[in-house]
C-alpha cells in the first residue's frame, strides 16, 4: 500500500478553498476600490529579494530569525519578503527621476516571516500596504486617517468597533526627557519599555523601569505621563509640537478620527515621527489590527536622496478576526447566477448555445459536465446559489424555445431563445 | 561615501509600477472575468509547498534543475511552487469528501522557476490555472476549448490571430505503434523527438531516429504521419479512436475552436490523453503561448481515490508578448477621476470635504498634499488623466460654491456644493 503524503498545507501557511477565497475577494475588492477612489496606484514586485536588504533595514528580528532566505545555484542570497516596505523604497529609487511626487501607492503582497504559529501569526500572510512617498506635510497624515476610516466602514465597521490611536515619537522622546527626565543613555531601554507597556502588568514596568536604572520619582513620572492622554500635551515645550504633524492633526478637523496615545511605538524600525495603529475596541478582541508611520528617509539604502513618507500595511490575519468577531464577515458569493439544464444527453450542444447566450449578457453560467436526471441537476443549482435554471428539452428546442424556472419562486415559463438573457437577467439579483 | 544597493529587482524576477501594473489589472480582470462567467471559482494556495511533491511529480528537469528550495530552522525542506498543479492536486484531494464532482476551479499564483532569463522565461511568473476536476467527459474538453476562446477574446484577440491545436497522446500511441510501426521500447524515446519535433531541423530528425534506431521506412512513415494533420485519424483503429475525448470533439459543433495536431505532446509530465496549445499565429511570434491537458489521475500522491482532470496554466509574460505583438495592450487606466484644488492652502479643509462627497459617489478624486499654484495642479491634473478639477476659492466656498471645470473642454461652471457629485460625475466618461 503506498504512503500518501500529507494533504495539510505547510505549518503556518493557508491554503483558501472558493468559499474562503470568495470572502477575501470580496473585502479587498472593497478595500481596493476605497484605495482607488483616493487616488492610490497599485503596484507589485517580488516574492524574492537580496537578503541583505532586510539585514541592513528590518530589525534584529526580523532578519535573524524570521527571515526565509536560500542561495540559489547562481550563488545570489536571497529571501522571502517578511514585508513590502524595502521592495517599495527600492522601486521608488529606481524610478525617482520619472515620478512627480508626492505619489500614492500601494499592494497587496504575500510576505513571510518564520514565526511560531499562533492566534494572527502565521507564516504567510498577506498585506495591504499603502504609502504617501515625498512629502513632509501634515495633509498625508490627515488623508492617511481619512482613508483608514473609508477602508473600515467599506467592509462593515461602524466608528465604534475600532480606534486610531496615534502618536509621535518626537512627542513621546520629549515627554521621556523634558517631563520625566530621562538621561540620553537611558533613551532606547525606555522607548522598548513604553512600546511593550500595554503587554506587560504594572508591576514588570516596576521591574523593567529598576533594570534601566529609573529613579522611583521617574518611573512615577513617566506612569503618570502614559497614562495622561492628550493632557500630556500641554506639558510638552511649544518648539517640540510646533514641529509635529501630529500636533498640527489634533487641531485639524481630523482630529476626531484619531485618539493621542503618548505609549504608541510600533516596533523600534523605520518609523521616525508619527506612529498609529488601529485597534478594535471590542472586549472580545483587544488589540492591534494593524499600524503604520512616518519614515524621515525612506531609501537610504538606495539612494542618496532623502524621500519621506507615511503608510502602513493591513494584514490580511487580522482583518479576518476582526470581522469575524464583529459579525462582519460577508457570505461566500454564490457560484453561479443560473444553470442549464439539457433533459437529454443529446441536448448538450443545445444546452451550451444557450449558455453562450447568458454569458454574453454577463451571466455566470453554468452548464452539466456529467449528464444526470433533472432532479438531481436542480439540487445542484439550489446548492450553487443559482437565482434561475433554463431547461432545454427536445420539443421545446426544436420550436425555439426554453424553459427558465426561478429557483425562488419555483415558478416556470416557456419562453423563446432570444428572450433568455432578459428573462434570466431579470431573475438573479444584481451582485 | 556610502555605498547603494542596486534598485534592480532580482534577475529574472519583475517589479511592476503603477502604469504597468494597471495594464495587467485590466488585462487579467477581463480573464477573471470569463473564468466567473463559465462558473469557474477561485482558490489560492500558499507559495511554500513541501519539496518532495515536486521531486515526486513535477518530472525530473524542474525538480533537478529549477526548483527552489530551502531548509527552515525547524528542518522542513521547501520549496517556491515552480507551477500550481500539485498544490491544487493537494487542496483537492484533502478536501475531496466535502466537494460535488465536476468542480471547476481557478487560480492565478505566482510561479517560480530557476531558468535562464530569456524572451518569454522568467524567474517569477503569473499563471491563470483553470481545472475542471472529477470527470472523464468529452464536455470538459468542448467547455474548455470554448473558455479559452472566450478568454482569447476577452483580452481583443481575434480569431485568427491564435489557433487552438490538440491532440490526444493515445492517438499518438496508436500512430506511432500501429501505422508508424515503433516497437514499444522505443516508443518513450519517439515520444521525445515528437515533442521536439517543430523545435527542430529535418535533418536532426533523421539524426535522432537513427539513433533512437528506427529503420528509415519507419522515420519516413512518421514524418508522413506527423504532417498528416486530422488526415492521420483514418488511419487509427476504431477502438482506439472510440475511447479518446478528443475524436468526440472534432465530431461535435466544437470541432471549428481546434485543430488536430499530432506532434502536440506538451512535455512528457502529468497529461494522459488530451493535450493542447494555444498557438500565436503571427509571423513575428509563432509559438505556443500556453497549453494544458487531461491527467487520468490528479492526486495520487495524496489519495488513493482516483481524481481524473483537465487544466491549462496561462502564463503572463507569453499572454502580455502576444498582446503587445498584436497591438492589443490596454493604456495604463487614467490615475484619478477628479482632482480638488484649494486655492489657498487655509482651504485644503474645503477641499477634503469636497473630495469626501465626489468618493462617496464612486469617484476617484485626489487633493493636493503640497500647497502649489493653481496653474501647476491643473498641469498635474492634465497629466494624471484627471476629466475634471473643481477648484475651492475663497469666496465662492463662503457662498456655497464651488468651480468646476472640464479638462476636455477648459469650459468652467460654478456649482453649489450639493450639486457637484452629480455635475463632476457627467463629466467623468464611465470606466
Amino acid at each position: 500500500m503506498p504512503e500518501y503524503l500529507s494533504t495539510a498545507p505547510v505549518k503556518g501557511t493557508r491554503d483558501f478553498v472558493p468559499a474562503e477565497m470568495s470572502v477575501r475577494t470580496q473585502v479587498f475588492g472593497h478595500l481596493y476600490d476605497v484605495l482607488e477612489r483616493y487616488g492610490f496606484l497599485r503596484y507589485d514586485g517580488p516574492v524574492l529579494e537580496p537578503a541583505e536588504i532586510y539585514e541592513r533595514k528590518s530589525g534584529q528580528e526580523i532578519a535573524d530569525q524570521q527571515l526565509y532566505t536560500l542561495t540559489t545555484k547562481g550563488g545570489e542570497r536571497l529571501a522571502l519578503r517578511p514585508e513590502m516596505t524595502p521592495s517599495v523604497a527600492r522601486m521608488i529609487a529606481g524610478n525617482a527621476k520619472s515620478l512627480s511626487f508626492p505619489v500614492r501607492w500601494y499592494s497587496h503582497p504575500n510576505c513571510f516571516r518564520y514565526e511560531r504559529p499562533q492566534r494572527g501569526r502565521v507564516r504567510e500572510h498577506w498585506q495591504i500596504n499603502a504609502d504617501i512617498f515625498g512629502s513632509e506635510s501634515a495633509n498625508c497624515e490627515i488623508e492617511m486617517f481619512e482613508l483608514i476610516h473609508d477602508l473600515m466602514e467599506s467592509v462593515g465597521a461602524s466608528s465604534d468597533m475600532f480606534a486610531v490611536r496615534v502618536n509621535d515619537r518626537n512627542l513621546l522622546t520629549s515627554a521621556l526627557t523634558d517631563v520625566v527626565g530621562v538621561s540620553p543613555e537611558h533613551l532606547p531601554a525606555v522607548f522598548g519599555l513604553v512600546d511593550r507597556w500595554e503587554k506587560t502588568s504594572a508591576e514588570e514596568h516596576a521591574t523593567s523601569a529598576e533594570e534601566i536604572g529609573l529613579t522611583d520619582k521617574q518611573f512615577e513620572k513617566l506612569t503618570e505621563a502614559l497614562g495622561s492622554g492628550a493632557a500630556l500635551l500641554d506639558e510638552l515645550p511649544a518648539e517640540v509640537k510646533e514641529q509635529s504633524n501630529l500636533v498640527r492633526v489634533l487641531s485639524s478637523s481630523a482630529a476626531s478620527l484619531v485618539k493621542f496615545e503618548p505609549m504608541i511605538v510600533r516596533g523600534l524600525a523605520y518609523y521616525t515621527s508619527t506612529v498609529f495603529e488601529v485597534f478594535d475596541t471590542s472586549p472580545k478582541n483587544r488589540r492591534a489590527l494593524f499600524g503604520g508611520g512616518r519614515y524621515a528617509d525612506l531609501a537610504s539604502l538606495f539612494t542618496k536622496e532623502r524621500i519621506p513618507g507615511i503608510g502602513f500595511g493591513m494584514g490580511d490575519v487580522t482583518l479576518i478576526d476582526f470581522l469575524d468577531t464583529h459579525g462582519l464577515t460577508p457570505a461566500p458569493r454564490n457560484e453561479v447566477d443560473v444553470m442549464v439544464i439539457p433533459v437529454t444527453e443529446e441536448l448538450a450542444d443545445a444546452a451550451r448555445q444557450v449558455a453562450t447566450s447568458l454569458r454574453r449578457a454577463g451571466l455566470r453560467t453554468s452548464t452539466p459536465i456529467e449528464h444526470r436526471k433533472l432532479g438531481k441537476e436542480l439540487t445542484r443549482a439550489d446548492k450553487a446559489g443559482a437565482a434561475a435554471v433554463v431547461i432545454v428539452g427536445q420539443e421545446d428546442w426544436e420550436a425555439g424555445n426554453v424553459t427558465v424556472r426561478s429557483l425562488a419562486t419555483r415558478e416556470q415559463q416557456q419562453v423563446a431563445l432570444a428572450e433568455v438573457p432578459s428573462i434570466v437577467g431579470g431573475l438573479v439579483t444584481p451582485a
